[in-house]
């Protein structure tokens, strides 16, 4: 292929060529007739396609062809299930191939850093580990079909407020560990066709126009071999952008990015050369696809509801089931009250919406599984275009419920709450929502609460349930999977891919959430989602990683492969679980490392291993995961690397973040040198600490006249001392102390840590 | 003055200038005497005077001469009271007469970042505007005497944890709003003599070599006239210290930093101006000092005594006063527990260690105040040097305890807990004083507890007691007050000064403290102490500005003297407050303010006033504020100057931060033309927003091809819309809009923001 693509650009015009680095229109690659080169359609995903019908307006959302709309990165992540996640993937590019799409835009693996981000729904994490394995396991299974996928948004890109604006200012020790994390194991795992880049900026550059990230972290640190396409109207300057790393521009710039692209070769401002390597990139992705292209294929739309239908059930997390109150019992008389019980709320708006080719509803799907022995009730409780009370529905509600033994509250967030464009300013629920449960709980105490959102709400109203089932944005196949988990036809097994607060303020970024103007400093740093809430013991609502089951878990016999390792040793970790309940379930287990003792300020433990597993009732499995140097590391900003101190490592295996089961150390080896060098303001604390400068700084102690530990305030003298700069000892010595000896103890010092 | 200065200096030799900057041994600046120049003391303060008998070695803390050891600053700053603090300023000018002591080395008014900081008994508040209020009337009164003071530890200097080589990282605004601006009120206000730079670095340089810290703000910003004098060993290069503005290096450098400075000169790398311009300062001090000397002064210990009384019962507070326990009855049996009752910890470790004239302790000054009506038990309770649980003593303890009608246990933190030197790493009493409320609480329900500590401690044993005095490090007559306070002689008047927190990880720069290696970065910005828990809506222990009273107060009345000004002009506010309870007392009344809507971030309320006001039963005052620009201002890094965002401040008066009795409102306008350039990264909202734009701004909006507020989505498209940058157009107007356009708008949209 690379000579077929070396022999077309050879061939190729200095306009043709640049005409390849924009789009011919809102949705398509240029075409070159001549040279056989076909136009390409990219259509929004990530959990549906999106491909807009001929007729429509540019950026019509609704006015799109039919196609399966999977539940959204929210829920999807909830799953923790890689394989799952793969099948979607391929159900998805399955679809593309029907549709003749070349590529779907997506999945986004941005960090949730706040619950109020508006497109948080399209996101799987605030944890860059499970964000980064549910993308990859995204993009493997659509490129399984030969279609490809865009990873995007390409980076910090974690709110809409000023999105096109704004500058997200993140230190680089965080940037590495958090923000970039998230793409760095999707691309290194999955090698996705092309990468997005957001809109923003990041420490002042356009993510269109940093050649760090496009280009040196992307490519030279990551190995990416794809294309980078823009964020639809993202490009700030084009030529900076070419030179950056980006490759496509889209929608069309009418011509206009293209002759500013030609005139920079034409004056020698841009090189050939560079231009040249763009052509190249997106000469093989277009002869990827056409290579890959299945003509005449089609999908099972039913086959693809029924999988839509999984996924969603294996999304949802029980948050809640005080007195056993789920299952619902399959007698007598359930209450489901809520219009999102009839019209549900089951994608989020924007770019990603997807027009269904069948839409369940939970009424109907409860009333199928339920059966005859079950009498059902409904009472609409709000107005969907409203949030005003609506005092007639609340009393109709309140005579619903009373009627019931239990009763199903459908809520959530309506369309308007959650979109791309905007992000939200509270967690509330509407409060005719909110009134709907105070007013049932008057006459009912078996309540059952549904929530269809796509990122966290506060629970005020928590006390008035027995059981809240989070539903996230379910897909079109939400009411049946519903269904199933209400009625126990399958247990639930989602766990939360992010922590619910119990109140807004509790969030890490909520004091530089969405920043001042065009500036969002990232000051909480690596303390993003539990890694927040943990080292400050602020207790959430729901942890991460929780969700319940209708049947329990045992963990046992935690094995680690080595009880010491180098760093560039890999270690492997099992565990056995064991389903002690009454009914099938799926666990998820989770690993997270701690540092014992660090020199760094590091979280209390972070997620480096998980794994999703399904026991018949008594059944047991082990269960293992594989570490490596990055489990432990953290990035060191001075060696420009990841870096393990060395020291002892807790290995933690839990049932979700705040329920840790079992628990076993290791020691860690460092096999990176790290420099030391002895300067004048070096503390003689530090040296004393050094096995190799130890003996020759004792010395040091007794500079005050005082022996050690000695004198009326021992505590103080002996912190004076470990904290005092080399340099200091001049004028604390009184004379016994001089320059000549520093520079004679600095040479000799450094002799000794260089290992001399 | 300056003739006799002048001539001195054209006198001098290179090497004696280079001389009077550095000191002639630890506590001596050098005398010339040949020319009449004496050498001059400095003594640590600030609290009291700590001069070193003339046996004693150099740093030996307990040496020192007699002298009145008053409340340390941060007993001090909960008095709220200015006239005290000067009166207390004066008694130490007094008593450095009396010791021939040119300088007294404090106060200290570095911010409480974290209670961790091991000195923090010795700085006044959390708040920049009560420690520079609290500064400059300890300075004034200090220097009414005829004796300099330093102000210190200029800057930054918020922990002693590796002090001498950590580098504070601090963005320019925090800086200003909080850790400058303690120090800027008390330079501007009183004019110390000296001001102490710090050992740290901030933003990467030393203190002790900052221009930017010692000349631009400290002199040419905030008109310092005296002299700067580094920390005892803070000079890190003797010349580029002295090129920042250091005129004075502590203690001798045996030569060395004078010799530095000579070379410098005669090599021309230092200009000679740049040292006459030193010395001038040094002796414009030095004969001022002369000027000012009192011969055969003497102070009356007695009196000061009286006086450390009267100011240690104004510091302390009243926590906690359940079915009002306090003050005590003066029948029956009271058990006394703890031996801090009878060997007081009365002040912290360190350079301030005062060695008293007298030492109170609070068994013998209740029993003399409780007279014979009361019987009065005693048990020890613990040791004073261990924190390991006596078992014995504990048993002690619940006999004793248990044959009184109430109990009063004295604990707190022992001297090891708190020095100069090192930080605490947690923030609970003593396992041993722990346990002896637990054994206590076992028998006896009326527990008081008198608390003496320097900084914060966690309360988790709160529930077992009805009172709670905070008694802080109450100097030499910590008993005296004490027993005034518990038997009703005197209400208790004090009230925090900071922010007591349930538990540590609660304090905002918790995950910051106290840094990594020799770099700690404020990332919680300006929200330190209450104005982190306030909008953080954290539950504080003890919020900012709280303490009871035997009595009651009664606000009303609130009046603001105009409803809108300009930011130029100042209002007068005032209030009301009635005693309405049954004895007298003394109210701190308080004032803060907020920016009601403001485009930055803003904590939710500032303290810019506060009124100590005493009242007799029934008796009412009329208490007033004055307020100016900077009381609504917010520190603008961009213009580099204070700015008011013109709009509503709600001004609330308080007992506490979290008790706002009255609350009205004020219109600022600023009068500061912020400049606003319209760029092709501009937003449609932006200039929506502008009254000056939003005309020529409309015509935006349609560019999708959408009318506002239609589409299918339409809160999306405004919301798009409004982030939309100028250059966005281009691409998403599909070839409606052009670079030529977009030139051409620029021209206008500037021309119409500037007004033209």
């Amino acid at each position: 292929m690379k000579n077929k693509v070396q022999d077309l650009i050879s061939q190729m015009t200095l306009e043709e060529k640049a005409g390849l680095c924009s789009g011919l229109d809102f949705w398509h690659t240029k075409g070159i007739e001549r040279l056989g080169i076909p136009a390409l359609m990219l259509t929004d995903g990530p959990h549906g396609m999106r491909k807009q019908k001929e007729s429509a307006d540019h950026l019509g959302l609704h006015n799109s062809v039919p196609a399966t709309c999977f539940p959204s990165a929210a829920g999807m992540a909830s799953s923790w299930d890689r394989d799952l996640i793969g099948r979607v993937g391929q159900a998805l590019g399955a679809e593309c191939q029907a549709e003749n799409v070349a590529v779907l835009l997506g999945p986004g693996t941005n960090i949730k850093r706040s619950p109020l981000n508006g497109r948080n729904f399209e996101y799987f994490s605030e944890d860059p580990y499970l964000a980064s394995e549910m993308g990859a396991n995204h993009i493997k299974g659509v490129q399984s079909q030969g279609v490809g996928t865009s990873l995007k948004h390409f980076a910090a890109n974690n709110q809409e407020h000023r999105r096109m604006s704004t500058d997200a200012v993140i230190d680089e020790r965080t940037l590495r560990e958090i923000y970039l994390a998230s793409f760095e194991g999707a691309v290194k795992n999955s090698q996705p066709w092309s990468v997005m880049c957001s809109y923003n900026r990041v420490n002042g550059e356009y993510a269109s126009e940093s050649e760090y990230l496009l280009t040196r972290i992307l490519r030279d640190e990551w190995g990416f071999e794809g294309f980078v396409v823009s964020d639809w109207g993202a490009v700030n300057e084009r030529v900076k952008a070419l030179q950056a790393g980006l490759e496509l521009e889209m929608p069309s710039n009418e011509g206009l990015g293209d002759a500013k692209i030609v005139a920079a070769v034409k004056s020698g401002d841009l090189s050939e050369e560079t231009l040249n390597l763009a052509v190249e990139r997106m000469l093989t992705f277009i002869l990827k696809t056409v290579e890959n292209r299945k003509e005449n294929a089609v999908f099972n739309a039913d086959d693809h509801h029924q999988l839509a239908r999984e996924v969603a059930r294996e999304s949802m997390v029980l948050l809640r089931n005080e007195e056993g109150i789920l299952p619902l019992s399959k007698e007598g008389t359930i209450a489901i009250i809520g219009e999102f019980a009839k019209k549900p709320r089951y994608q989020g708006g924007g770019s990603s919406h997807v027009n269904p080719t069948k839409l369940d509803d939970a009424f109907t799907e409860i009333k199928a599984i339920a059966g005859e022995s079950v009498e059902l009730l409904y009472a609409q409780g709000y107005e969907l275009d409203s949030n005003n009370i609506n005092a007639d529905l609340l009393q109709e509600a309140r005579e619903t419920a009373a009627k019931a033994d239990t009763a199903v509250l459908f809520l959530g967030l309506p369309d308007s709450y959650e979109s791309e464009g905007y992000d939200r300013v509270h967690l509330s629920l509407p409060e005719s929502h909110i009134a709907l449960i105070e007013a049932v709980a008057e006459v009912q105490s078996n309540i059952v609460v549904v929530l269809s959102n796509g990122s966290p709400v506060e629970m005020p109203w928590l006390h008035h349930t027995k059981g809240i089932l989070e539903a996230y944005l379910g897909g079109q196949a939400f009411g049946g999977a519903i269904a199933d988990l209400l009625l126990g036809e399958v247990s639930p097994s989602g766990k939360l891919a992010e922590t619910f607060p119990k109140k807004l303020s509790d969030n890490p970024s909520f004091l530089n959430f969405p920043g001042e103007g065009d500036k969002v400093e990232y000051k909480e740093g690596v303390f993003v989602g539990y890694r927040y809430y943990d080292k400050k013991e602020i207790e959430p609502l729901f942890p991460f990683g929780f969700g319940l089951s209708y049947t329990e878990f045992q963990y046992s016999d935690l094995r680690i492969s080595k009880s010491s390792i180098k760093d560039t040793e890999n270690v492997q970790v099992s565990v056995t679980i064991q389903n002690i309940g009454n009914c099938p379930g799926k666990e998820i287990v989770q690993l997270y490392v701690s540092d014992v003792e660090s020199r760094m300020i590091r979280p209390l433990q972070e997620l480096k291993g998980f794994q999703k597993v399904e026991l018949q009732p008594g059944e047991q499995k082990e269960v293992t995961f594989e570490l490596n140097k990055r489990s432990f590391a953290y990035y060191n900003v001075n060696i420009g690397d990841w870096h393990v101190e060395s020291g002892s490592f807790m290995i933690d295996i839990g049932s979700s973040s705040r329920d840790i089961r079992l628990v076993a150390s290791i020691d860690v080896e460092s096999t990176t040198l790290i420099e030391t060098i002895v300067h004048r303001n070096t503390t003689v604390g530090d040296l004393l600490e050094n096995p190799l400068t130890k003996e020759k700084a004792k010395k040091y102690i007794n500079i005050f006249g005082f022996e050690e530990g000695t004198g009326d305030n021992p505590e103080m003298f002996i912190a004076m001392m470990k904290y005092l700069p080399l340099r200091a000892l001049i004028g604390f010595g009184q004379g016994k102390y001089t320059e000549e000896n520093l520079a004679a103890d600095l040479l000799e010092l450094n002799a000794l840590v260089a290992g001399k």
